[in-house]
């Protein structure tokens, strides 16, 4: 019984960072430091990005070895891109089942399965980076995505951020709503919804598809990532017009998924690393894309075939309208969406009177 | 020889990460695997803050507590307040000497001995923590502050940010620049020189200082750090107009500092722990500012004796002018200031471009 219980103040200690679980920790494992350092554990994680994909399948086997060169090989993980072990969508399932001990990804992906975990992933209108980190670390996101994910006996922990996405690749220029009125576009999830609203005709493609359907004209628009994958899929040469903001995709949460049972059989300092490294690993992804963002953006801005456009106003607005409406809806018709809905508005809310005079106020200095 | 090279690689690949250099490690490393984990590690870490203050000593605290869990103990890590074992702002050259191994406190404190060291804090209209955690972990920031750093034999890491911090508490409203002609203010650094230049009457005073000077109009104006921290130390009683943004500290990066012998000394798992856990406790600290500013907020602006405000445009271009010719001053100085001032300037410039299109752009609907 004392066993378990330390073992259950440690795994929610490692896991949320609380300076006041610190504290009882500390005081338990005064009387218990009995861990076998001897033993190995080989785990396999599996991915839903290509292999060898820049940033993110890259960010994911940074991790890895991170774990492995802070416990000195006794966590050693071998990590698979998306289909090398696991078909990519499968991901969620494979760790949920044990058949693999970790996923990254990224929650929005199993929207038909949890829908309410698209709210750690990202909305349209949602919050940037710094707000779902503030949200998830100290907001209480990270306990409600924990409750959420409970049933499935999976731990999900952030691990990246793509930052503030762009609004995509259109072969026209959109002037007003009646311009995104019939627009095939590849926009997929809750801002493929809100897009249908508003009158647009959302496609579901896949990354490796959206170059040929756009330059055969078989889609007239589509969104991928920002400026450094954009430009590496060569969408610029597609399509000339490149409109932001991302609306849809503020700041899209990559996700480290745990099994419960892989989790509970590692000792309290393993635990501990894994928690640590995901975060420093969050923190290093975001940077990362910031990074090759700000560079790709300045040699697609060199080349004469690329127009740069900010959304009107008035299709802002529009959008913004309609993604409240869709979430509304959405939250209506389903309990457990409306209870992270919920907490996630209130505390978006807050955040937005909070950076309106912060980072917003400041950025906005000319 | 080998042993050597190897910890040579152990040390630059746990400190900044590289995907390249991890792929060196792993081969140099199958071939090593010799640490001693019975030697366990006594250390002290010395801050420049107060005793038990919110966020940031708390943060270097949890972050000890982490690398204690990370490593079952085999690092423990004392930490003490400013002024408990060595005052606060002889941390940086307590480290140095070794007379600690770690320290925890901001680059600009030790302005006066390496001037150049403010671009690794924050800069008036530098960077928020976004471009420089990216500058700093992609950009080519941290290998410039370890070149800095490495004549004082001190390695540092970025731990923690306070995020875009207020303007500051102002008895009276500052309506045009006529009004900050002889106000006198506290407000330090290159901060205090730009509000010099502007008229103002920069003066330096202790945090612990800052009511009793305000309440009994010793000082005209105060910033200090952000809502949190400013309602705690109960600076609206004193002052009622409250002005933002924090032009003069957009984002300042708080340091980890680690004597380089100290560091020598450790295993390679231990240096990948202190690497993980000081990029982990970064982001942390940030969303625990965000999180506990939101709120703050909201209680400052419930009283009806606050008045929050934007600076006028016209101030904040003239303050914005100041500090191109004050930075410019320094460097035309100080070659060493130029290096890293030039190298900092060519990022944030290619930062703000991105920047302008993806969280300004986005942050700025309505």
């Amino acid at each position: 019984m004392k066993n378990t219980l330390i073992t259950g103040l440690l795994i929610a200690c490692s896991a949320l960072f609380l300076a006041a679980c610190n504290q009882a920790q500390q005081q338990e494992a005064s009387s218990t430091q009995a861990i076998d350092t001897s033993k190995t554990y080989h785990w396999k994680m599996v991915t839903t990005w290509p292999p060898g994909f820049p940033v993110l399948q890259q960010g994911a086997e940074r991790f890895a070895n991170n774990i492995k060169d802070m416990s000195n090989r006794r966590l050693d993980i071998k990590v698979y891109a998306g289909g090398e072990l696991i078909p990519p969508l499968q991901t969620f399932d494979a760790v949920s089942q044990g058949t693999v001990e970790m996923g990254h990804g990224s929650a929005y992906y199993w929207a038909g399965k949890v829908p309410e975990a698209q709210f750690f992933s990202t909305v349209p209108f949602g919050m940037t980076a710094r707000g779902m980190n503030a949200w998830l670390y100290d907001g209480g996101g990270l306990e409600l995505w924990r409750e959420t994910y409970k049933p499935f006996h999976v731990i999900p922990f952030p691990l990246g951020n793509t930052g503030v996405q762009m609004g995509g690749w259109f072969n026209k220029e959109i002037n007003s709503l009646e311009d995104i009125k019939g627009l095939k576009m590849r926009i997929p999830g809750i801002g493929g919804k809100v897009f249908a609203k508003a009158g647009g005709n959302p496609v579901l493609l896949a990354g490796s598809e959206l170059y040929t359907a756009l330059e055969r004209n078989t889609i007239d628009a589509t969104e991928w990532i920002g400026p450094y994958h954009d430009q590496r899929l060569g969408l610029y040469r597609a399509a000339e017009h490149y409109y932001y903001p991302g609306w849809h995709e503020p700041g899209s949460v990559l996700e480290l998924t745990v099994n419960q049972r892989a989790w509970d059989s590692l000792p309290a300092d393993l635990q501990a690393i894994i928690s640590n490294a995901a975060m420093a690993e969050n923190v290093r992804m975001l940077s990362e894309m910031e990074q090759k963002n700000m560079f790709a953006l300045q040699e697609l801005m060199a080349r004469p075939d690329v127009q740069l456009h900010r959304f009107p106003d008035e299709v802002l607005a529009k959008l913004k309208a309609l993604t409240g409406e869709t979430l509304a809806e959405e939250a209506a018709a389903n309990p457990k969406f409306k209870h992270v809905y919920d907490a996630f508005e209130a505390f978006r809310a807050k955040n937005k009177a909070w950076s309106d005079i912060s980072e917003n106020a400041y950025l906005a200095i000319e």
